[in-house]
């Protein structure tokens, strides 16, 4: 007697994005929506409130979410290229790839920045930018990262933040790959803007970004935009018309958020999905402490989100072979980022449980032996 | 004794996309992909020299595909926003709202641009681009809509094509809605940069666009860019250096895409699709015919990709009835975007047959009689 062969079962994704789902995130987008139809319109209205109440704050109070179609990229790209004024400066605070990005495409735009560095095993500094502001009397908007996926480091944005308001300058914060992983206290932070995606914490799929704003600073920008489709305040005026997008959404993959946000919700919101991730993260670290494996970062500034660790010290260690042999054993893991270390890195959120962490562990653990072999 | 009810269907959308697609489209989405795995870049990499293919043309003839994330219109705005120098001048023919984007887009961009407008009921015009390539030497550009949805008008880009080339400007198509829904002759036409969208003739989801280019044209562009996300030339080099793309792909929609793609081949390609549209347009035609209801424009210029009607002269007429009683009998009509008369639109491409036009003639005609109740 024979059994019919169980279907094929992705690859787990230890990555930070594209990243594993629950199957029925993924089932949602069995359906053709009407991009102009009120049904359709009406789920994108409840998304935004959704996203707002989500991070504490509200349409009442002020603040709006704006949906962009493209990647992340697109949605920090966006708010630099819409509000940022012809004689605007930014502060950019960097310490990886995804702040030396921001600087590139504030630098591609021909938007005057300057740049305060830190190491990448190094928060960004507030003494820094509060001399900086001390004495750079051009600079309008501060701008940093939140958790850094280069290490996984994270920065300390609410200290940024309030030596921003306090002098009075716009606040910027990439937080890709936090927002919904782990409480961000917008009011204290003095964020005006934040940007993030559907497909980190939350759990949806690829194919748009979001920026949550003061609706004010939003408004403020009107006539600064240097590009139709990254223009985030006609994008909000937009919605506001007539709740469509102005140009053709990925229909689909706002079906997934809408599966992904009732997921959330189930789960028990940001801080029930905080307390899983964090029970990943110390299910990793233990298992590869066990084979010797140690983090890049010092434990009091690495995140939940994703993690670096230098290759093992011995000569048999190659991550070309290490990485398949992690994707034959069914697990994908991620590259390193960093410019003076060699590491890999390992994701932590998605559709994963402590579970996957411990399989994973083991699969390490072979792949690690096989290579001596 | 009683049956299960059959699984809600989804309405039929008779739009110019998001479109109806195949269920198997779809269900490619049911996976999680790895951006960066090898696999899913060998995929990525297969479907770019497929497009080319479906082009007529090659990599070996100095041609690329380049995918790039957001909306068709983000592809537009990509090949401006790379691809004219700070000096360059595009000369826009417009006889419609996607027309009139690109001239909001260079001037968001703070491009220089001449524009060429005919009526939206008139195919723009070969003799006036030939008449202001003579005048006005600053241009380097010209820019085309093939299939102008606003109407369904085809603009003769062949003509045009072959005057730009003479005058050795170079020729950018936006040929969103009629790429692989009818023959395009690349050489002939002289094209140096097409942009299209899975999400229309191909049948895939929304989520990226493409555009296809000539390798040299694009590799003539460094330096001009003035966006990081929307620069064709780096996503290109991304694809060239390690197969991926630089920012998160909508990876789900990219598998929906492949599939989308064996779908077309087995249908035996553009021109039996070509053909199942001719015969949609054919039927929907002397459905309304019977109806009452003829086309806004002459039969010589109107395409088979999606046609406008005038609202009915009827008293009884609403815009906003007769699109509420279409979606309960399961139908997705579009609104129509002329700016001098109130028209309706009905897309005929996406996974539809002649027998959904039908039914839908038949829907048309039943919330008709029952709007004159």
């Amino acid at each position: 007697m024979t059994f019919p062969l169980p279907p094929a079962r992705d690859k787990l994704l230890f990555t930070p994005g594209p990243l594993t789902t629950s199957l029925s995130v993924k089932q949602a987008m069995l359906h053709d929506a009407g991009s102009w139809h009120f049904e359709f319109n009406d789920l994108v209205a409840d998304m935004r409130e959704y996203l707002l109440e989500l991070a504490g704050v509200s349409r009442a109070g002020g603040w709006e979410a704006v949906l962009l179609q493209g990647s992340g990229t697109y949605g920090v790209e966006a708010v630099f290229q819409t509000c940022v004024p012809p004689q605007g400066k930014v502060a950019v605070m960097t310490n990886g790839a995804y702040g030396e990005r921001m600087i590139r495409m504030l630098h591609q735009a021909g938007i005057a920045h300057a740049v305060l560095r830190t190491a990448e095993d190094t928060p960004v500094s507030p003494e820094a930018i509060e001399n900086l502001l001390n004495v750079d009397r051009a600079i309008t908007h501060v701008a940093a990262v939140h958790c850094e996926t280069t290490t996984g480091i994270l920065n300390p944005i609410e200290a940024i933040g309030q030596i921003t308001r306090s002098h009075k300058k716009l606040y910027v914060v990439d937080a890709m790959s936090s927002f919904g992983g782990m409480p961000i206290n917008f009011e204290r932070c003095g964020i005006d803007f934040l940007i993030s995606s559907p497909n980190k914490c939350l759990e949806g799929v690829p194919g748009f970004s979001f920026v949550l704003c003061r609706r004010e600073a939003l408004f403020a920008c009107e006539g600064y935009a240097r590009s139709l489709s990254l223009d985030l305040l006609a994008q909000l005026k937009g919605f506001e018309t007539n709740g469509q997008f102005r140009y053709t959404p990925p229909t689909h993959s706002l079906l997934a958020l809408a599966q992904a946000i009732n997921e959330l919700k189930l789960e028990g919101g940001i801080e029930a999905r905080a307390a899983r991730y964090r029970q990943n993260h110390r299910v990793l670290l233990e298992g590869l402490s066990g084979l010797g494996i140690q983090p890049f970062l010092k434990s009091e500034v690495q995140s939940h989100i994703i993690t670096a660790f230098p290759y093992p010290r011995t000569p048999a260690f190659s991550f070309s072979a290490f990485y398949r042999g992690l994707s034959e054993r069914g697990f994908l893991i991620y590259p390193g980022k960093l410019t003076q270390v060699d590491t890999f890195r390992i994701g932590t959120i998605g559709r994963l449980f402590p579970s996957d962490l411990q399989q994973l562990v083991l699969a390490i653990g072979h792949t690690l032996l096989e290579m001596e072999r």
